[in-house]
């Protein structure tokens, strides 16, 4: 039988094991299947552009499982009430084709990807960080603060959004927690003395968020925004240095 | 929110709706979207070849929907007590990419290929076909002489199999239905006649199940069986008649 997990039965499960623990799990796995990535038959997106959006199947296997995501990104999509990213995922039994799981899958990649970041940041980056930057402050950015808090122990978070309410939505959100979430006029003054950047800008341009003057020796940079042809977040100088 | 349908729910609305209205709407939603085949943006499927079959996803788009087959074919799973042919479709809104049905479609691609080989029939034989022949039995061929009985009035079928178990299966699935089910010795005695020929065998082989000169001129022939790059079931001289 398939069993089939709506976005209410992630926050259940997620409610009952702990935000943390969850976030250390996908830390955990992500880090388990990157030491056996030649295990994995891997294979180009498939993406269908719409005139204000893509759609993208994301296909993978192993040897026993075969993995789907369904993963779709409008921009425009939070002024009709929906997620900016929508997925959905199917994991089959790679023997019979059959499904297993059939999974939403939009919370799931906004925990994947903050615990993901986590992850490189804990490899990469400076021993003990105690400062990031963020720039770009949509819903994305919240689970990276957290994720930086929760398992790497970061407390103190500057942001910087171009969006106002952006910005002061991702305060907002996090107030509960212990930790200091600095709302930023500039991108310059979020970068002050951070010892980890991670930009997360959705718009589909070329960008170049920061100069590479401003980006200090041992300061390590998680980019996640420019993920299409067409967009970039950084100064391609900065793989140079 | 996202409707899911389970095979459950399908075979429910087929009880509901009567099997041959079913067949008739998705011959007739077949032909509808064949009529307006430029509006679609179709692409190559996806295929994961495991050792012991495929995985494949089949994505395609008009202006208001996305649609996306998952569909596995593994021809040892029946001795595992699974269909041959495992399917999972996505229905999403293009604007937004939000998936707004979840369904089974094991069943329903059987149905629909069952209705489509119909709307072919209807449409490039002759009228008032009196004799099918049927080489291959399998699941897909109940659907076959369903589809072609209901729609277009055969009462006929002559079928053959290589598997005497599989010829068997067919014929008593059928019992209940005022038809003539005639289980044949050979390919020969089962194109005695036929007005149409419909084909679909399995195997992963480059088959000519029979002679040019056995096709009559004015047959009809569906071959549904060599769906990948290395199976035939046709002699390529018939394209040359």
């Amino acid at each position: 039988m398939v069993r089939i997990l709506s976005v209410e039965d992630i926050k259940r499960i997620v409610a009952k094991e702990g935000l943390q623990a969850i976030l250390q799990q996908l830390l955990d796995q992500q880090l388990a299947d990157f030491k056996r990535w030649n295990d994995f038959s891997k294979s180009s997106r498939h993406a269908t552009h719409g005139h204000n959006g893509v759609i993208e199947l994301m296909p993978i296997h192993d040897r026993k499982y075969y993995a789907l995501k369904y993963a779709s990104d409008h921009q425009d999509n939070p002024s009709k009430n929906q997620f900016t990213v929508i997925a959905q995922g199917i994991l089959s039994d790679i023997e019979t084709g059959a499904p297993l799981l059939i999974s939403e899958m939009s919370l799931l990649t906004a925990l994947r990807t903050g615990a993901l970041s986590a992850l490189a940041s804990q490899l990469l980056a400076n021993p003990n960080p105690t400062i990031m930057a963020l720039i770009g402050t949509g819903a994305q950015a919240e689970f990276q603060i957290l994720a930086h808090h929760l398992l790497l122990g970061i407390n103190r978070f500057q942001c910087f959004d171009t969006d106002p309410e952006a910005l002061e939505k991702c305060c907002n959100n996090l107030q509960n927690y212990e930790i200091d979430i600095i709302p930023c006029k500039s991108i310059t003054q979020a970068l002050d003395q951070a010892n980890i950047i991670t930009t997360m800008t959705s718009t589909n341009q070329k960008h170049i968020l920061f100069d590479v003057e401003q980006v200090h020796a041992g300061v390590h940079i998680n980019a996640l925004g420019a993920d299409t042809i067409g967009k970039t977040e950084l100064d391609p100088h900065l793989l140079t240095l």
